[in-house]
């Protein structure tokens, strides 16, 4: 039986779930795999947690070249998070010429490229399906099941923490509410910056984005807006309209190039996507030949993420030549574009809504903007049209220079799986 | 670049689709996947239909030994369907030493064991994406996502057609008529047997089953029950329950070892696998790590189908050593169970529903089969109950000897992703 030595980097909440399906399906890996999967090191600082957890202190370490010297260590699986040291233990790793899975989506997608290049030269690789959507096998479908189309559009609710605040709001919370439900609940950490300020989702769709496209997208060519500014009143004018509002991530193919973005927008309840509910995750994905496939399921978690790391770990030890660099093979990039196409979704405060309404209706019909779709209430104006780009709607608002309203929200409605 | 030479055997709606693809992104997968795919050959006795198709006459083949002696034939994709001359053909090619790509569930589901035993006797290997559920991808995510998970059960809608003819009948067409709808949009054949009994579901399930225990399991030990006996009225009663009414597929573990079957069952509304509506196929996935993860898509047409197969033929092209044989390593056959293990829906005819209420529901909570849901309408009493054994429940109500009441129907209810 194949022998396979894992290491690995960090005992949080997702590394204790990796040593824990490791050890415990031992004999089930050899089974129904042919595997003799060991975890040979676990590298942790803290000591107490290591043994609470049942590992055994002959395999603890602190340093990092213990385990990279090490030649019972096949895979290195990296769960400590964030960019360092994260990153120079993956390097180091890496160049001495192991196989690599991580979860973490931040160094990912900030050094894809570079640790790629590192892998090729030492022949060695590096798996990541855990660093988007947990248990979600996002990375897989895109990768070895959807060759044979031409990605239209990903976009999909990627972040669990925000969509169970989203959710609560829908019920009736505030933000703070629901955030502080979020906390006491353990979804969201004590500094939920990175989840409501959207960057965790950023990091994921800057992965899947690059998979979708065979092409590099930049963290920072993905526009980012979070949760943090939404007003209660616009999550209730949305679903009154038939929509879910959502922590959406989106990357389309437009005649302009690729949009990349990350912001609150509003999704047709119907949609699989808007149905997602609490920490669950949903993606849809649109190939030319397939139509729309959409995948749900858990996005986080010890262990949801702890199975895509172990499916890295059994690909990875099973695998011959298959990997994941021919996406870069021809060195492409696609031209992003900062352009917003979409339907929107606009409320106004006015005091005059049907001399208001009488005015857009036409001039934003004229730039494809065709209002489908209005809610009144108490002095306020809710429209839905259908797709345009924002540059253009914007302009024909702006030259309408209306009385008596305030445009008080705009976000993007996404027509998710179209 | 790789040259990969691919033979493609039938020219159905699945095989034209295939082509198309091929022939139409051959430069595509040039950049994408650094593969020079060309079609070297085509076996289609219709000519005509393959010279309209726009396959040159020069690759037209009319006898599969032209095919499998042809050195520049890599991959041979068997589009023909059903048993004969399928098997035969698959068999000579992979004795041929020819990687084989299918789309035919009845020929896989009957003969997987004998094609992959000769196929490991001939360094060849066989890929079946495309004989379950079109273009969802559900066949590499249970080999490939799911290897950390004892996986607990499946469930899910898998025949596209007869789910057109449930959502008709949901909407309140007869089952005739709604068949009828469902031939004038192509989605039924004139004989529409494999579907509407259920035969097209059970050979999908006896594949996905196989790989989610890996266990052998055979056609004929999956109970099958088709849907052209299904009464409008139990549809109407399920869905004012809060139900769907779905051929369902389920296999899951219980103690007394794996239930398989296809059948008529409700759903609860809420899921994700009662919503898919007209010809999308969706399947739940339980693991013991990953929790629930569901995908949906298009489970059948030229286009999402040979999206699968295009996939595989990629990713054959690509691979070294990673293969499904281990998925029956051991040789491992696990007991299947005749048992039926759900939740169940009755419908009584009764002149006296209250006195019949009192009698059951006592009874019935007995053998843990608590009454959840009441239904009454015209002398017609509708009940569903949590999870009991079929068997227990029938000898319940059998004692009671019930007066002035008929059973009219049953069906399960199955707690989808639980």
């Amino acid at each position: 039986m194949k022998k396979v030595g894992v290491a690995i980097l960090g005992l949080g909440v997702v590394g204790a779930g990796t040593y824990g399906i490791l050890t415990d399906k031992k004999q089930y890996f050899a089974n129904a795999q042919k595997l003799d999967v060991t975890v040979e090191a676990v590298l942790e600082t803290r000591k107490e947690r290591a043994l609470s957890l049942g590992v055994p202190a002959s395999i603890l370490c602190e340093n990092i070249s213990e385990i990279v010297s090490d030649p019972a260590v096949d895979i290195v699986v990296e769960c400590i998070g964030g960019e360092e040291p994260a990153l120079s233990f993956l390097k180091s790793a890496l160049k001495n010429g192991k196989t690599c899975v991580t979860s973490n989506k931040e160094v990912f997608s900030k050094h894809w490229h570079e640790l790629q290049e590192i892998a090729q030269k030492n022949d060695s690789d590096i798996y990541f399906e855990a660093s988007c959507m947990g248990g979600v096998p996002v990375v897989r479908v895109l990768c070895e099941a959807m060759q044979a189309n031409h990605i239209q559009k990903i976009a999909g609710v990627i972040n669990g923490t925000t969509n169970y605040v989203l959710t609560k709001m829908e019920e009736g919370f505030s933000f703070a509410d629901a955030l502080l439900g979020a906390q006491e609940k353990g979804y969201a950490e004590a500094n939920p910056k990175a989840d409501v300020e959207g960057y965790d989702s950023t990091y994921k769709l800057c992965i899947l984005a690059g998979l979708a496209f065979h092409t590099k997208i930049t963290v920072d060519q993905i526009s980012r807006k979070g949760i943090t500014e939404i007003d209660q009143k616009d999550v209730a004018a949305a679903k009154a309209m038939g929509y879910s509002m959502k922590l959406l991530a989106v990357a389309k193919r437009t005649a302009k190039g690729i949009e990349a973005r990350v912001e609150p927008a509003l999704v047709k309840k119907e949609h699989p996507v808007a149905a997602v509910s609490d920490c669950f995750n949903a993606l849809s994905i649109v190939g030319d030949s397939v139509g729309e496939v959409v995948l749900t399921g858990r996005g986080a978690g010890a262990a949801p993420t702890g199975s895509a790391i172990v499916s890295d770990v059994i690909f990875a030890a099973k695998k011959g030549a298959h990997s994941y660099y021919e996406f870069f093979a021809e060195g492409k990039t696609d031209k992003i574009s900062a352009e917003v196409t979409a339907g929107h979704y606009f409320r106004f405060a006015t005091s005059a809504p049907d001399a208001v309404l009488a005015k857009i209706v036409p001039a934003l019909s004229k730039c494809g903007a065709t209002v489908n779709n209005v809610w009144r209430e108490d002095g306020e104006l809710c429209v839905i049209t259908a797709e345009a780009t924002l540059s253009a709607v914007n302009k024909a608002l702006a030259k309408l220079n209306l009385k008596d309203c305030t445009l008080v929200s705009h976000y993007c409605v996404e027509a998710v799986g179209e």
